[in-house]
C-alpha cells in the first residue's frame, strides 16, 4: 500500500498559496475600479455561487409589459471579479425592452420560450434586426443601442449574459426624459420637438 | 421646418471612421492571439449575429447520457473578438458531464428545465457542490475542475455562457486516457493503479 | 579611451529581438480583433507618427454648425495597437455635437478656445452638465450618452482624446432616424410619436 | 395620453443595479493595483468631472524654460479607473522637456500654439524626430525615451493625453543624477565620465 | 557652469504625481479582484523587491520526492499588481510533480540542473512531452493539465515563472481525493472504479 | 464492463471546438498588435514548446563583459500570445548590463550562480539597489530604468523572465549615442556636455 502521508507536506505548502480563483464581493466593503473587496474565503460557501433570483418571472404588469431582473454584482456577489453576469428578461405579449445600451459589456441573449424581435444599430449606422424563436441566441456588441420586443401572443422569456459583472444599463428614454436634463438641452442635442420632449418628460417624471 | 440636409456632411465624415463594434470571424482567414481576421463589414448581415444551433437537443444516447453543443467561434463566428460565447447542455436522467476545465473562461450556467447537481473544486481544494433547479444560475471560476450531473428522472437542459469566444474544454478522462500519453506517465503523475489506467485507456481508445 | 567596439556584439543580438513598440497600421492588410496588421518596421518613418489633419477647422456651415474631425486608425494609422486616438471638434456659435456615445472608449475633452456646455448621463440616470472655458478638461466615461454645444458667440475649438484607436461613434439621431430601422420599431422602443419619428426620418433620409 | 407610470417599476429595479460607469478616486481611501477606492456615487457632482488646472500656463522661469502640469489621478480624481489622463506642456523659447519615459502609458501630444521639435527612440534604436506646428499631433509609444523642445521664438503650448490615469514620469537626468544612486554605479552602467556624473549630481542635488 | 536650481521646480511638481510603478502588497490590507491594497510607498524599501526563499532546496523527503516552493504574492508581496511570480521546483531522483493546472497563469520552466521529463495535454487532447536538460526552457499554456518528473539519478532543480502574481495551483489528486467530494460523485464524473477512489481517498485523507 | 464507446460522440463534437490554448508564431506570417499569426495546430509538435538556446553561455568577451540571450517570440515562437518570455544573462567578473528599460514588461530575475548587484529607479526617483546571491529573485517593474552588474570574481548567471512575449529592450547608451540623433538634441535634452556626447557617439558609432 502506498503511504501518501508525506504528500501532505506539499499540500500544506500549497494551502499557504493564496489563489485568486474567485472574489465573492463584500458589498459592504471597499469598491474599486476592479470591483468590490473580497469576502474572506473562509466565509464563502457553496450557496454564494448559486443565485435563484432569475427563477421567478418579473412583473410585466406595467406599461412596457416587460421586466428585466438582473444578476449583477449587487444581486449576485459571486460574479465580482469574474468577468461575467446575467439577467432574466420577461416579455408579455406586446412587451418591449426599450432602446438601451450596456456601456460596459457585450450581451448574449438566449430565448428560453416565446418569440422575440431584437436588433441593434452599429457605429456605422447599420441596422441588424432578427426575430428569434426558442433556442436561438443573438449577440449585441458592447455599447451599441439595441432593443427587444415580443413577437408572440404568449409570454416570452430570455436569459441574457454579459462579459462583465457590472455591465451597466442606460435606457434611452430614462437618460433623456426621466431626470433634470433641461428640455432645451434635450431638444438641441436630439432635434426632438419641444412638445415631444415635454410630453415624455411629463410621463417619465423628468423636470427642466 | 428644419433642414437637416447639412447634417449629412457630419455623417459622411463619420462613415469614414472605422469602428470596431464587432469582428465576425472569417474562419478561412488568419488566426492570431486575439482571434480570427474579420469578415468585411459589407458582407456582414443580421443572420451572422443569430445562431440557432442550440435550439435542438443534443444526442444523449451515449454512455454519459449527456451532450454538450458549443456556440464558440467555430460554430458562431459573430462572437470572435467579443469576449463571450455559449453552449447547450443536455442531460438525460443519469446523465453526466464529466470532470473538466475551461482553461480560458469563467462559465455561468442557467438551468432551463430539470434538476442538475453541479460543483467545482477550488485551488485551495475546497468543494462547492449544489443541486440546481429550474431558473437557478451557478458560476464556475476560470480554469477550475467542475462537473454537472442529472438530478432528475427527466431530461434536464442548461445553457452555459463563457466570457471568451474560445473558452477551451479539457475533459479530464480524455486528457488522461484517450491519447498516447504513456500509461506509466499517467500512473506516476496521478497515482492511479496500472489496472485502472489500462482499463480506461482501453475503453477510451488511448494507447501507450 | 574606452573601446566600446565590442559592445556592438550585444547590440547586434538586440536587433534580432523584435519589439512591439508600435504597430503602424497597414490599412490594406488584415483586420483582427486587436487591430490592423503592422506595416513593416523598415517602412515606418517619422512622418507616420505625425498627423496634421486636426490643424484645420472642420466645416461648420451645416445645420448643426459643428464639425468633428477624427484622428482614429483610418486617418492616423500610427495609433493602431497603441490604445489612444484623438479628434478635433469645431463649434460655431449655436453649434451642437448631438447626443452620442463612443461604445469603445472613454473621452477626454480639452477646450482650446471658446466656451462649451457639455454633459453626460450615467447608467443610474444622473446628469452631469458643465460649461467649460478655455483650458478646461472634462471626461466622458465609456459608452455613456453625452453632448457638447457652443456657449459662445464666437467659434469654439476643442480637442478630444480617446483611450482606444477605434473608439466608435454612435450618434443617437442617426442611429434612430437615418437608416432603415422601421418607424414602428423606433416608436415602440423609444415611445416617440409617429409624427416625430417620421419628421426626423424625413430630414435625415431614413426609410421604413 | 400614455401612462408611463408603470415604467418606473423597471426604473426602480434598474437603480438597484450598481453600474461602474466611473470611479472618482477617494484619494484618502485604499490604493490598489487597479487604482483608488471610489468616492460614493451620491457624493459625486458635475464638478468632479471638470478640471481647470490646465488652464493657466505653468511657470517656465526655470533653467529648462519649460513646465509640465499634470492632470493625473492625484490632481484630477475623476480619471481613476477610466484609463485616461492629460497634462499641459508650456515651453518658453529655448524651453526643453528633457529626455524621459512614461512607464505606464502611450502619450499623444497636440500643439495648441507655437512650434515644437519632438522625438522618440525605439527599442530597435531608431530615431523618430519631427518639428510640429499648431494643430499637429504626435504619438509616443509606451515606455520609450522621448523629448520635446521649443522650435519657436515665442511660447509654445501643447496638451498631452495618456491612456492611463497614472502614466508615471521618469526623467532621465533625475533618475541618474538627482538621488543617492552612487556615482560609481552611474558611471559603470552609463559609461559617462566621472567628471560628467559628478557635475550633474552637483547641480541636481544628487549624492553618492 | 549651469545652474539647474530651477529644474527643481519641475521636479517638485513631478513628485506630486503619484505613479503606479509598483504596489507592494499590504497582506493585512484589503483584497480585491486586482490584488491587495498597496503598502505606502514611503515604507517600501529595496528589501521588498528581493526574495531569498527560493535559494534553499525544498524538502523532497516525501512520497512524491518533490517540493514546490512558491514566490507568489503571499510569500513575495512585491509582485502584487505586477503580473509575474515564480516558484522553485526540487525533484529528487524518482520525484514527481503530479498532474496539475494553474487556473490563472501560463508557466515557463527553466532547468537549473538535472534532467526533467515534462508534459502537458491540450484542449484538443494532444500530448506534448519532452525531456529537458540543464538550460532548457519549456512553456505550459494557462489552465492545461501538466506534470514534471525526474529523469535523472541525481537531484534536479527548476525555476518556474508565471505571468500572474496569483497563478493558483490545482493538483488533480488533491482536487479529487483529498477533500469531502463524495466518492460517488468522483466516480460518476471520472469513471474511476470505486475501489480506486476509496484507496486514494484513504491515503490522501479525503472523506465521503 | 463499461462501454465508453459512445463517449466518443462527445469527443468528436469537442474536437470541432477550436480552443486557443496556444498560438505558436508563424514568423513568416502576419504581425498584429496581439502578436504573430498562429502556426496551424496540426504542425505544432512538442519541440515547439522547448527552447535550448539559453543553455549555453553568451559570449562575454566584450567591453561590458556581459551577454544577454533572449528567448522572445523571434527566438522562441511558442510564447507568442502566451504573455511570457525569458532571457539568459551572463556576467563575467566586472561585467555590466548597462542601464536599460523594457517598455513592454515587468522583469523577474533569478540568480543561478554568482553574485549580482542590481537596481532600478522609480518614477518618483527613488533608488532600489540590492546585491543578490545564488537563489535570490528580484523584480523590476515595467518601464523603469534598471541595471545589473557583477559583484563576483567569478562568472555569474541569471535567468530573467518577462510577462510579455515581446518585452522590448531599450539600452540607454544605445538610445542616446548609437544612432543619428543629433548631438545638439542629445545635449539639450540630457544636459550632458558636448565633449561627453561626442566621445560616446564616437565609440558607439553614432552620427550627428
Amino acid at each position: 500500500m502506498l503511504h501518501f502521508f508525506f504528500l501532505f507536506s506539499l499540500l500544506l505548502t500549497s494551502t499557504h498559496v493564496l489563489a485568486q480563483d474567485f472574489c465573492v464581493a463584500d458589498l459592504e466593503g471597499v469598491f474599486t475600479p476592479s470591483g468590490y473587496a473580497c469576502k474572506p474565503e473562509s466565509k464563502v460557501t457553496s450557496d454564494d455561487f448559486v443565485f435563484s433570483g432569475l427563477g421567478a418571472a418579473g412583473n410585466t404588469s406595467n406599461i412596457i409589459q416587460a421586466a428585466v431582473s438582473p444578476a449583477f454584482t449587487a444581486q449576485y456577489p459571486a460574479v465580482n471579479g469574474l468577468g461575467i453576469s446575467a439577467a432574466r428578461l420577461d416579455l408579455a405579449p406586446g412587451g418591449v425592452v426599450p432602446m438601451h445600451t450596456h456601456p460596459g459589456a457585450t450581451e448574449l441573449l438566449y430565448v428560453v420560450h416565446g418569440r422575440i424581435t431584437a436588433g441593434f444599430v452599429s457605429s456605422s449606422n447599420a441596422v441588424y434586426v432578427e426575430t428569434l424563436t426558442r433556442g436561438d441566441i443573438m449577440v449585441f456588441p458592447q455599447g451599441l443601442l439595441h432593443f427587444q420586443i415580443s413577437a408572440s401572443k404568449r409570454p416570452s422569456l430570455a436569459i441574457v449574459s454579459f462579459n462583465s459583472p457590472l455591465p451597466g444599463l442606460q435606457i434611452l428614454d430614462f437618460a433623456l426624459f426621466a431626470n433634470d436634463l433641461p428640455s432645451s438641452l434635450v431638444e438641441k442635442t436630439t432635434f426632438l420637438d419641444d412638445a415631444q420632449v415635454k410630453k415624455l418628460k411629463g410621463v417619465l417624471g423628468g423636470t427642466g
